[in-house]
């Protein structure tokens, strides 16, 4: 044990990594709770004031340290993870250098907060050490007002690139890509390369390959650095290089280059504009950003809550926040209420159909959603041609005829035992079996047809679906019980 | 136009991968298609026989000499989107050396479809030119006796190799990791590593490190390629090399992995045994088809869909896949019928209790399912510390006050006009009041349950969730009903 704790000490093994943050955040929170239980007593200690504060300002010291020796993206993550108070007290322990590097790591929206009470000119000097795209990345989350004037307090080569960035639509290569990287010329040999590299001292963060141009700066190709190491040094860049290079152009969604990277296994690409020069790279890195922010935003977005919401922003805030789903939620389940409405009558005389109305509901619910998220997936995976579209609603239309008679069967049965009565069986497994099948045709159609109008699939589907499963779900079932029951 | 066209023929845009992939799935669905129908004409057109044998054949060699130049991925990808004539076909096109790395690319059930006619000496001729970290995984996914067939074939060393692999657990890090890695002692010079380089005359793929070991095989650091690129050739490894090194234990879990190479952009890392000997690499490649995996299963599993579903098995087969999560689901929707069924006699006096139940039990659904999207998220980024969680329990407590207090109101308000009775009215905001609160503690409480006794959150949380805020959302409204309104 005490073996792997050493170890620890120069080589960061993820578990004490994960150790050592949560540590520093359960001492944060606890010196956050003692700050506001003293301030509270305030009169009454003011004597003990002085002992108290040195003994604080003691633990503040070692505080700073600890995290001076952490990562920036596990600062971030503590920050991520503390309540305001104990956030403010953290972010004012970094050291004010390390600040943009830890700011970069941090969501939206705790960013921020982080940045709210600064001025302009201090953003500015924060973020000035950062790369152009890194500067693009923090101002674009800013305020508008706030980001253009951080932007007039840098200098003017950086300004003028981050204004490049920004001024690529969201979503888009040219506003994600890194605008450092190495090109050299395809008559160089590879000895002239590892001089030239040498000359800069430092690569890009991530440099795997060189980007190979001609005199125009058109791509004509890559060169790996194990190529540059394996290669003989007397032979022009010509010989190793790599023709058959994935790249992309500065207007292409990062979703593509998303699903490139994953497809053939990148580090990094490059970025070219219409003129087929490159103007910048994209990185593995980000990608791996990219599909994480992705998938951890999905589950969100399918109940509505498609800004990041951070973990301790105020109640109010919050439940704002979550209006919009449960106004529509509200809406739908008003017209499924009218449905049943117009049934009152029957219900009156067969009060039954009220208890075993919900269940038709709910099965159709949860049979199209299934439809859903298998369409919603494939839809992401690129998967869903015109030709295998028709096929997956034939087959999910089939599916739902098969459950559609076995559980029409089971509910049927059930419902013979508890009501003695074979008539509503009928009526309640037919039901079921039209609700099922209108479950597949919406849960199939309804995500395809907003991912065609551009709308997120993954937000709109599932509402859609239960709207339409508990409305004809209590239609088909309400109105079978009319014309048959009595 | 022409111009971008062109360059596709040298440089792959990734837009131009996309379309041939999507001309090609024409081409041999209609194919496939074409076939079906002269099959079933047969014996009308036995005389035209040769000569659409003629054309076929043709069309088969341009689809052959087409798929030749795809990556494999894109292959896998072409196989994927077919239904399963059409898939055999096209796996009958590709040729047989490259079959072995299309099959690495596919979904594991397309994979079994695709070997599932072979015999066990001939995917082991497909297999074997690949590495044995892919082996293993390609093994990993066969039926049990065809597996352990085709691992008999093996050469020795393979055997071995993979037989190591496929002995630790799934999901963790020396199930996954991958055996090919160059090591080199900190004594030497950057030279000699140059050189040791060269003579190998090739390095394991996306390799951007060298290992840095001392004489016991056990990790001291790490040499990045840019590092030996622009160092000093006269000096050792020991001066140029990085020794705060982020690296992985073979039990480690994979999840762990993914995080630590988001969170410290990591191109690659060192996997030790237990005595800290490097024994395998992480690459970033992995880690991106693991984090894309996970995301697109979890739709999917969030409706009782946990077995990968190829989007043309068998409707009866698919129909099957879903029955575990419609019985649970078929389950609680009677539950909550039983709940409606004890208040039949209130409801045959009050018929409008029948149309505004489902209102109640609904809004409740939707929001609580809000705060588990909330929590798993979460749990899923580790930001769920025991401080954090009360805090959060807190928070949705509140969040469902005020929402209940604010959609209350606007339910009751609607009741009024609709049905002009103003004690109803009080009775379904209250009932709203207490289904939200319920539903906000299940909310949270259900995920990090499940999560602590080791279940998968994504797949129970909603079944549970929902279940509780119908029953819980019929029994308060009509159960206040039954209490004050008669």
């Amino acid at each position: 044990m005490s073996e792997t704790a050493d170890n620890s000490a120069d080589r960061p093994h993820y578990r004490h990594l994960e150790q050592a943050r949560a540590q520093v955040i359960e001492l944060l929170s606890r010196q956050a709770v003692e700050r506001e239980l003293l301030q509270r007593q305030g009169e009454v200690t003011r004597r003990q004031d002085v002992v108290s504060q040195l003994v604080e300002r003691q633990h503040q010291a070692a505080l700073e340290t600890r995290l001076a020796s952490f990562h920036p993206a596990d600062i971030a993550f503590v920050l991520e993870s503390l309540q305001p108070d104990a956030r403010e007290l953290a972010w004012s322990l970094v050291r004010s250098d390390r600040r943009g590097a830890v700011l970069l790591e941090t969501s939206d929206n705790v960013r921020r907060a982080l940045v709210a009470h600064l001025p302009p000119e201090e953003i500015a000097a924060l973020v000035a050490p950062l790369e152009s795209d890194d500067i693009a990345d923090l101002v674009g989350s800013l305020p508008d007002e706030v980001g253009q004037e951080v932007l007039q307090r840098l200098d003017n080569a950086d300004q003028a690139e981050v204004r490049s960035m920004l001024s690529f639509p969201e979503g888009s290569v040219g506003a994600t890509m890194d605008m450092e990287f190495v090109a050299v010329r395809e008559d160089a040999s590879l000895e002239a390369v590892q001089r030239l590299l040498r000359r800069r001292k430092t690569l890009p963060p991530h440099t795997n390959q060189v980007f190979v141009v001609d005199r125009g700066n058109r791509l004509r190709g890559l060169l790996s650095l194990s190529q540059l190491i394996l290669g003989d040094p007397e032979e022009p860049v010509s010989v190793q290089m790599n023709r058959d290079v994935v790249y992309f152009f500065t207007d292409d969604r990062m979703r593509d280059a998303v699903d490139a990277f994953e497809r053939y296994d990148l580090l990094s690409a490059p970025v070219v504009n219409l003129h087929d020069q490159v103007v910048g790279r994209i990185t593995v890195d980000t990608i791996v950003d990219e599909i994480q922010e992705r998938a951890s935003s999905e589950g969100l977005r399918q109940v509505g809550l498609s800004e990041e919401e951070d973990l301790f922003a105020p109640a109010l805030k919050s439940a704002k926040n979550r209006w919009p789903w449960l106004g529509i939620n509200l809406i739908t389940a008003f017209v499924s209420s009218r449905v049943i409405g117009a049934f009152e009558p029957i219900i009156q005389v067969i009060v039954a159909l009220a208890a075993l109305m919900p269940i038709v509901a709910s099965i159709g619910g949860n049979s199209g959603n299934q439809s859903v998220a298998l369409v919603i997936r494939g839809l992401a995976l690129n998967q869903l041609g015109p030709n295998q579209l028709w096929r997956m609603l034939e087959k999910e239309l089939r599916i739902a005829g098969i459950n559609g008679l076995l559980w029409g069967v089971i509910l049927g049965l059930a419902t013979i035992l508890m009501y003695h009565d074979v008539a509503l069986a009928v009526v309640i497994a037919v039901a079921l079996v039209l609700n099922l099948i209108t479950a597949s045709l919406v849960g199939v159609c309804a995500p395809v047809l907003l991912h065609r109008f551009g709308r997120d699939p993954v937000m709109g589907s599932s509402i859609i679906l239960t709207a339409t499963t508990d409305s004809m779900g209590f239609f088909y079932f309400l109105g079978l019980a009319a014309l048959f029951l009595v």
